[in-house]
């Protein structure tokens, strides 16, 4: 049994061309970017090649502004504890919003902890938006930075990110947005967006794992997050992961030249999967539904189920998809993001993300939207209170 | 013309094993290791097994002690940064050696400058042997953590870390070595040694770049580096990258299991360049001969030669080596290993490092000896000093 793949936003496969122009780096050309002689020069030139492919994808100006990291996670941290010790005004004050990925949320959460940072939630509208209208209020003399993601990894809705950074801008204050999700399902544009540091991470977007990148600004302030040689012109030490970095910038080539025609496909595949599943599965919604959202992602509301039985239940019959970020897997509380937009917790329990990508076919679509009519039947057959309700 | 490489300090060939072992990762197996479903958790099953591979080639008693980071950089940063942060006695002091790499050294220079650490150096002997007798006068009652690395990257000195350990344990200060370069060349023994923490670089012993540890001993209070997702338990945001610690874990077992045998070989190999080119270049000596070395390096000053020349001309002519640090490359300061031995500012740039490794033959060695006299003749020829010298 092949499995439907369906969990793209956890991560994704490396595409077949980005795994052929990495193997070089994985065989022979395996030189240190830094020794000075042909073997770890090679090697130099093939990371400076990808540096100027990403910064094209973003729309940067300058391919010095992009620091390689070992992935997302380390460039939120980077963005967040980065910024926030490099620009330390009267009191130590950031503002994120109310959902964004663990990784800004606990590196937030560290600066308050260990360096008496107050951080402050910018709550989300039921929509899964977050509004831009009153966001004034939260920007007090003292805020350093300002982190509002680009997409939301588990309902796929869109921010205004571009709304943001002129109030911003004329405070002083950083703006820095994790774009995770973004890459490879809406045109990213640094400047357009108005951020002063960006986050990308290479395995969502058919890269490998292990590699990601943090924009930022010429003339942007910044702590390091881990020292060491010189590395990134000294804003992140290590020897640089070659072959994975060599892979982002094919990626990111794919990408950009596949967006339009990819997400019309997808779109297709996923408003089909979502149709089907409203139609015929009652008691059931979209979390998010009301506002902008990538085509690739559909959060959905079975309720009367639990989303972990979803899951196990799904995996059986060659289905993978999750209860949202990977990262919280195990976690049994259910999703902030969804609590963020007023979902009672049975209601955020009973909520399955499907994300679509490359690999997946209109064939498996229709075989995966059967099937998990299916599966909700099963699992409302066991419980309960759904028994009770077909009574009344 | 085949390339001789001999800078295996500064990275090396990934293990054709290593690789093999790999590729499913980088192909099929691409799940996340947090997802819950099958695809997630054969990528799970897969990197619980390095995590014991490599706990068994450290000698750790649980593999829950192995916390998987980028590289030997990162855990020499969470190392540093995380033991100082979580174990803050009444003034914050750490002891480091003078010869550490940089990521050990900049990683206190950080706590210094943003958290007032006060960060004090041991120094090293002549013979680049730190000298364990007189530690116990740099250890105040506010000293959190000592950092002495267990093989100098640069001269491949074997430091006697076994000797730090009881006098920190009775006055609980915890202990990290940095074990970089011990992989492959010495057997590592967390318990005989003592170490609280413990760090490791894959690609130093043919596993890829992007992949490292950090052994924490059971009950070890830390904080932190990278947040996010519950990752390791907790230890280290981000999803994990499946395949590069798939091919640590196995170079890992290659390296314990061919550990004496390669010894002997490269030793032979090694002493054999060393003799040659100390007899046949005079006024050639090498920093570091006074102490016990690992089997894989040579650390040679040729006097009225500079590194940097004998580099690019080792090049030309198919040989790769380095000056020292690959890290510190383009950094036109000297060692500051070779000057922390009391070695002047001019011998210290006539000083090149060679290290041997898996891929090198007899043959090869041979070859580079003839290779690397002939060029200290021709870069000495263009020395004023020299022909000053030879005309006395």
């Amino acid at each position: 049994m092949k499995t439907i793949y369906l969990d793209y936003n956890a991560t994704s496969p490396i595409r077949p061309e980005v795994l052929e122009a990495m193997m070089p780096y994985l065989k022979d050309d395996f030189g240190n970017p830094s020794s000075l002689y042909l073997v770890g020069q090679r090697a130099r030139k093939a990371v400076e090649g990808a540096r100027a492919k990403i910064a094209e994808f973003i729309g940067a100006r300058d391919p010095d502004e992009i620091v390689f990291t070992s992935g997302g996670t380390e460039a939120d941290n980077l963005a967040i504890k980065g910024a926030a010790l490099g620009n330390i005004r009267k009191a130590k004050r950031i503002v994120i919003s109310a959902i964004e990925h663990s990784a800004v949320r606990e590196a937030a959460s560290f600066l308050r902890k260990v360096d008496s940072f107050q951080v402050v939630e910018k709550p989300v509208e039921p929509s899964g938006a977050i509004d831009p209208d009153d966001f004034d209020e939260f920007l007090t003399p003292d805020t350093t930075l300002v982190s509002i993601m680009a997409v939301n990894n588990e309902t796929g809705v869109i921010q205004p990110v571009d709304k943001f950074s002129p109030g911003l801008r004329r405070k002083g204050i950083l703006f820095h947005t994790d774009a995770v999700q973004a890459a490879g399902r809406i045109k990213i544009d640094v400047d357009g967006w108005g951020a002063d540091l960006l986050t990308l991470s290479g395995h969502k977007f058919g890269a490998p794992k292990s590699v990601g990148i943090l924009y930022v600004r010429k003339g942007t302030r910044m702590e390091g997050l881990i020292q060491g040689g010189s590395q990134e012109k000294n804003r992140r030490g290590g020897t640089e992961n070659v072959a994975a970095i060599v892979g982002m910038g094919v990626a990111a080539d794919l990408a950009k030249k596949e967006l339009e025609k990819e997400s019309i496909r997808i779109q297709k595949m996923r408003d089909n999967l979502e149709g089907t599943l409203l139609s015929r599965i009652p008691n059931s919604f979209v979390n998010g539904a009301g506002a902008k959202r990538v085509a690739n992602t559909t959060n959905i509301c079975f309720e009367y189920t639990e989303s972990s039985k979803m899951i196990m239940a799904l995996d059986l019959k060659g289905v993978s998809a999750s209860n949202g970020s990977a990262c919280a897997s195990g976690n049994p509380n259910p999703s902030h993001v969804l609590l963020a937009m007023g979902l009672p917790q049975d209601k955020a329990h009973a909520s399955m993300r499907f994300s679509l990508g490359h690999s997946n076919t209109e064939e498996e679509i229709k075989k995966a939207a059967e099937i998990i009519v299916q599966t909700v039947s099963e699992v409302r057959a066991t419980n309960p209170l759904w028994k009770e309700k077909a009574l009344l």
